[in-house]
């Protein structure tokens, strides 16, 4: 398969995604973007046993120095002490400005070392190797990064892009089938609020994806990163269009938090957090519920819930109050105005929420 | 006094200097950079007593609402631990990304403040309230912030621009002379790299500055701010010219180190730090003894050290190793040329520093 590139378009802080196989093997795309021969690889005690030795021994070949840091696996590890884990090991290693730091792994090893490259000494140079299909398809795009505060998620964090995007569709084959889907929610979400040629695509193609097609993962990938990179170009900081690839996302988050991080997959709640979003477009007759059952077909025939746990509306209520998209103290919504199109509202009726919320408990 | 301004030329980053009396209570210069009339103040137990009032009130007189954050004093507190308080703080209020944190203090305020307005969600808006002469010549000027780590000072920071500076100098009437004296070294080390003429005016005018002269006291630190920030516009992340400004802090670092931090100011291992750079600079034929006898003499009379404490010299190189101005195992220099002149050097014949620190321990 030959390899495929999505530039993101940000001036100075330009980079390049590239998408194919036998990635992890090839340090050529990694090496002009060093300013020294050294690198820390940050990954997790899953990710570790089955690609660490591959990439460092590839760089290691071009007389690159490596060190790694594994970290434990989980989003309830996205905290500050590990993240003060791998400051300590670039400073006993005495890793200067100019050492490169590659997160090897999925959002939370991202995230997490993302956020390290932009606050260790000031910044360090950063490389991102997605190896979980959400993080191929999002969270390694844009810079992004940051940990998770006892008062809610990615409170605490920083814009900081990496200098290049290595997504191997080979390492989604070690990727267990609930995380696959769990990325799937992210490839729909793509679909839904920027390109309804893309969700009916996926509603064609779904099946190839589950049965791990590359030439399919690859199409998929490569179109949520031009989506994504086109988005994060024209607002790089979320001040405006940005937001509209938080759909699902207010929802989700209060789902997560409810349950306690973990419980559920970010995409799981993403998923049902999409279709509370969806319904709740329809309620204010921005969509027809033919919209929003063809976007609860799909979602289910990947595998992901289409309605919330168990948690009280009100309970649910007051954690998106928490959330952070909240902005003077309004709750902000992204909605659907059509499947492949969204925007961002800010003058809710509280009923129709509440009778989102409720029927989404009854459903 | 007239009030007086310097802008500091970032592209979309920019910002002023407003040096002058009686700007605490002028809520004027702060209203049109707020995005909500919503701000918190982050400041100090030794601050707040004395001006936290002085500025809540005249904000609050202009329908702002305000919260604040009192940290403890000094610099041992430039850590994780009391960084999380103000993100804890800005949580339980529930501050979004529209609230505007103002660090009200000196240097450690500003760091520890700018820091978490870079990375509470991802950055907030901030504005710079400097109390002490340190802070009003050097550290509110040029978006440096950060904390300090278990093996290193400011090795977890971020480069954050202010939004606005206010320069009170009538504050300055409340600072201990020893932490003026302190604030003194910066402005001494503004002369020595950028400006023989101001480092000429110093020697003319220390007695007045000294007592505390607002004519006098408003020159300096315009003069100060006017060279900083042609300096950082220059160089806004510090991979050239605006390494110059950390003449004598390489070996002020490894004094400051050595001894445990807090142990000596930051200004009076600064100041040390430069005599033994400007003895460097002077065993390498660069500068004359005259020089560095003139540059010991207005450090005296600014009440400054002019030699190091009692640290093995293997001791301080050891720790310079550790500073992060090592580059890809080198150390690097700040020398001086001339009185008003410096250059980084890389490429030091070991001797000579072996040499500069036998002496200093000597003297």
């Amino acid at each position: 398969m030959q390899t495929l590139r999505v530039d993101v378009e940000l001036g100075e802080r330009a980079y390049a995604i590239h998408i194919g196989e036998r990635l992890l093997s090839s340090a050529g795309l990694i090496l002009p973007q060093l300013d020294l021969p050294r690198v820390a690889i940050v990954t997790n005690t899953t990710v570790a046993p089955l690609y660490l030795q591959q990439l460092a021994q590839a760089l290691r070949a071009r007389e690159v120095e490596v060190m790694s840091v594994v970290l434990e696996d989980g989003e309830r590890y996205k905290d500050w002490f590990t993240l003060s884990r791998i400051y300590d090991a670039l400073l006993e290693h005495r890793c200067d400005r100019r050492t490169t730091l590659i997160a090897l792994g999925g959002g939370v090893v991202g995230d997490l070392a993302g956020f390290a490259a932009a606050t260790y000494m000031r910044g360090i140079p950063f490389i991102q190797v997605p190896t979980t299909l959400l993080a191929q398809v999002d969270s390694s795009i844009g810079g992004k990064t940051g940990i998770n505060h006892p008062l809610g998620k990615n409170m605490i964090g920083a814009f900081y892009q990496p200098r290049l995007v290595l997504a191997d569709i080979e390492v989604l084959k070690s990727l267990p089938a609930r995380e696959f889907s769990a990325g799937l929610a992210e490839v729909i979400k793509h679909g839904l609020v920027r390109d309804a040629a893309f969700f009916a695509w996926l509603e064609q193609n779904m099946e190839k994806l589950l049965a791990g097609d590359p030439q399919a993962l690859a199409h998929a990938v490569r179109r949520c990163c031009e989506i994504k990179a086109a988005v994060v170009a024209e607002d790089e900081r979320e001040t405006g269009v940005r937001a509209l690839l938080n759909f699902g996302h207010t929802f989700g988050h209060a789902i997560e938090s409810g349950l306690g991080y973990g419980t559920w997959l970010h995409g799981e709640a993403v998923a049902a957090g999409m279709v509370m979003a969806a319904d709740l477009s329809q309620r204010l007759g921005l969509i027809t519920q033919p919209d929003v059952e063809r976007i609860i077909a799909l979602l289910k025939r990947a595998s992901l819930p289409t309605a919330p746990p168990d948690i009280a509306p009100g309970r649910l209520l007051e954690l998106m109050g928490a959330d952070k998209k909240a902005e003077g103290g309004k709750l902000r919504f992204v909605l659907l105005d059509a499947i492949g199109s969204a925007s961002v509202r800010a003058d809710l009726p509280a009923a129709a929420l509440q009778q989102a919320l409720a029927y989404s408990r009854a459903a």
